[in-house]
């Protein structure tokens, strides 16, 4: 049905620099899970954060906004960083082994606890481009964890939209909430449910086979999920990235976790009362060009129905 | 600087339904600019408008809106026309004589007239897809001209946007009026200026050679663009295409005209009030991926400045 994405990434792993033994070929690890008594910056870690060699955004300095003629002008201050998933080259993410996986989704959590201390960063973006066309420059799975000093655009339209159905005629009730349960009860558009967490190919999809991963009880941030809601997650991502797959044959695709802001209250940011957003995984396999109909009304024509894409994901078997 | 896009549109001249002679393998056309007493749907055209064979929204019928569960579904009620540029196969878009061009720009207002008569139709959306990468099928030159029974998003937050700043601190005058002041003034962002009609690389531009094309005197309302305005279109984005071309060594490529919502007043319908909203061309080389920092963001990362792209687009002598 889809083309396999033939264009390969560069690096073998002797020159990887995300490859156990290539340490020094980063910046010096922020975080990493390690064996006991391992040193930092040396082979012995599961996971591994570190700075991104070429930052879309730098961490020294202040934000500094001020005029550029009648435009606006911010200095670029952020933090980029890197998220190595695994020493080994090759091994990808949905072929971690599960407690492997789970450690990567706390590795994230720890990330974000640390970066929202800084109150200079409104928002951090945790995500994944895997494959050429979704985005990635090297081939060894990692993930990528972005601190911005202003609320994404993209972020704040999602955090409005559930506020206003929350507050939608004395409603109180989060959307995100209300779709798990109207998923759940239908059925057709799932993927697949482990306990805590269920993934589903959404109504009115952009794309084919997007899925969307929430945890069914509420909740507004990620960094506050317990050890059970972890380890469900981690086997919901693993299956769903399993069964795109088989089914897909090798797509590339991205992944990106919608979360709550830094809760820090300031003025001028853009926050949640806690019981209008609810966090969760977007997962979009990039099989689809955006054309010029997309950018000129932000609707997507979206050739497979999520019912089907679901029916053919969960009858993959992975 | 940048790969030539290699992948190759598929038909030839013979199969080409858009060739002339080949009228018969469209359904027949909506408008044509002909030779004086040539029958329709026979060769003797310069520009031609029929309906796609294979289109993304259907013309027949009401909207008809309703609830699926918790969700909202409304018909694919509209219309989706290809304006075939030129009877010639591989003759492109900016290598038509400026008179047969400014027919071009002339069929958009013909057909934009003539569609929002319906008032069914909230918008209608004229755009380009040139190159595979930009999401083309069918390398004869040709636009397209989609009838929208919803404002779309981006034409909302657009007239939104305008209408906020024009409204800020009583200051009554439209942004993209300023923005063409600024632009002139500064000069370093301007690729070509045609008498009424400016080209600039905009301020913070999301892509590479992003470039907008907009008369310097207010109009909120492409339909209502007289002769010599028209003329003027069309030399600008003549002459910003074939420096792409030159430039980028024929890139693919969306444009997007933004104009005027329906203007038929109905309730509900997003408007503008004519002095918050300017009519314009967007064009958008595709040399990028769009990656999961963009999707999680809004934001977009843009390795070239448009001081140096509109700087190297001056430069070509096209």
């Amino acid at each position: 049905m889809f083309e396999r994405d033939e264009r390969k990434l560069s690096e073998g792993a002797a020159e990887c620099p995300f490859c156990a033994g290539n340490e020094s070929r980063t910046p010096p690890e922020v975080l990493s899970y390690r064996d006991g008594g391992a040193e930092p910056n040396r082979p012995g870690w599961q996971v591994r954060v570190v700075p991104d060699k070429h930052p879309i955004l730098r961490i020294e300095g202040d934000v500094e906004r001020s005029a550029a003629g009648m435009y606006d002008i911010t200095r670029g201050v952020g933090a980029h960083e890197v998220l190595i998933e695994t020493p080994e080259h090759g091994r990808e993410f949905h072929e971690l082994p599960d407690d492997r996986l789970e450690s990567v989704f706390w590795a994230y959590r720890d990330r974000i606890v640390d970066l929202q201390k800084d109150e200079r960063f409104r928002y951090v973006l945790v995500f994944k481009n895997k494959g050429f066309a979704a985005g990635a420059t090297i081939s060894h799975s990692h993930s990528q964890i972005i601190a911005t000093p202003i609320t994404p655009r993209t972020v704040r339209q999602e955090l409005e939209g559930g506020r206003r159905y929350f507050n939608f005629n004395v409603r109180e009730r989060c959307v995100w909430c209300d779709i798990a349960k109207e998923e759940t009860a239908f059925a057709k558009r799932v993927v697949v449910q482990t306990g805590s967490v269920v993934a589903f190919c959404p109504y009115a999809s952009r794309f084919p086979f997007e899925t969307w991963v929430l945890p069914t009880m509420h909740s507004h941030d990620y960094t506050a999920a317990g050890k059970d809601v972890l380890h469900d997650l981690a086997r919901a991502m693993k299956m769903v990235l399993a069964r795109l797959e088989t089914a897909l044959n090798y797509p590339a695709y991205n992944f990106v976790l919608h979360t709550a802001p830094n809760l820090v209250p300031r003025p001028g940011y853009w926050t949640t009362i806690a019981d209008d957003f609810h966090w969760h995984f977007e997962i979009i396999p990039r099989l689809t060009r955006v054309k010029g109909f997309e950018w000129g009304t932000g609707f997507y024509v979206n050739p497979t129905p999520p019912e089907m894409a679901a029916e053919v994901l969960r009858g993959t078997g992975a």
